[in-house]
């Protein structure tokens, strides 16, 4: 398959990368991506990307970013963040895709533990994470030509413990090969509309 | 009390006007609202209702559209309009309004039956409702003074049903007056972070 990894520098995309690389084509894409450029927060940048890149058989999503702040000083503008990249970049991803996508092929994107289970200066963050998995969800129903579209939600990652264990005290930190994994079930697989949990 | 019910023209807003004003001091906001007016795409506008009304008992919104559109025909722009009305206005009714909100005070703001049950052309509507039932969740845990914020998740409602029988085949329509119930359930109770499910 020909898939195109979007955060494929970030420590998630990384695992993503190295699970499916031996057997598949990997284009790797980010901010400074190793193969094609983009940024999910601008449209244009989106376009241009999937003009480069071309047709694919699975467009994975691994970036976007939220603001973490105490929900008594999250602005409507820090908010923003949140709506801008982790919610509308990774939609965007999608709505512009979908016509570069091969038949049978599937859009994996990410979503985050803190909707489930919440954290303090969690607010913005569930809220776009929330956002893409009910957009998943109804989504999955009107994909065209057998296209499948699927999310994975991580816990904290095990490989990033020492930036996040002050906001997921008490949670169980995952290894990041695990979050990858459900990245390639949904690659592989036959579901549509879920959102994976790795808890 | 004194609740402000944003959205209080609408076929939701009069029957949650309906059932709370025999005990309480309403006041009805909206586009043209009765006491004041307010456009929740915007701001400045929502911090010049706030300042107008003063503090408040329970801040209640049935306010909010997004487009309905085949998946195929949703672009950026589109999908701009539930992000920008039914998710971001919703949410900084939230973020501005903590501080008009009485000790002990609520917000109870709306979701929809769509993100739980998916329907053709409801991918940026589901994705608004996700992200606003994500943000109450996870906001909860962070409201000062005792504050509770829940939201509402109507099914279709009888009264829309001429409007609504096309997108919502199948489903079974409820009255108007138990969504009703489910805002009143929220501002008078004791729980909080809920999405009360009226299908």
């Amino acid at each position: 398959m020909k898939i195109l990894v979007v955060g494929a520098s970030g420590t998630i995309g990384k695992a993503i990368t190295k699970i499916l690389e031996a057997d598949n084509e990997i284009i790797r894409a980010g901010r400074n991506g190793a193969d094609v450029s983009v940024d999910i927060t601008s449209v244009d940048s989106i376009k241009t990307m999937y003009e480069k890149v071309g047709k694919l058989d699975a467009i994975v999503n691994a970036a976007g970013r939220a603001q973490f702040s105490p929900l008594a000083e999250l602005t409507p503008e820090l908010n923003e963040i949140g709506i801008t990249s982790k919610l509308k970049g990774q939609i965007n991803l999608v709505l512009l895709g979908q016509d570069y996508l091969n038949d049978n092929g599937s859009f994996t994107l990410t979503t985050g533990v803190m909707m489930d289970d919440p954290i303090r200066q969690g607010a913005s963050a569930a809220m776009a994470n929330g956002g893409v998995k009910a957009f998943v969800k109804s989504a999955s129903i009107e994909m065209p030509r057998g296209i499948r579209i699927n999310c994975v939600s991580p816990n904290a990652v095990q490989e990033s413990w020492g930036r996040l264990r002050d906001y997921f005290q008490g949670f169980e930190a995952v290894p990041v090969s695990r979050v990858a994994l459900a990245f390639k079930k949904s690659v592989y697989g036959a579901q549509t509309g879920q959102n994976y949990e790795v808890y």
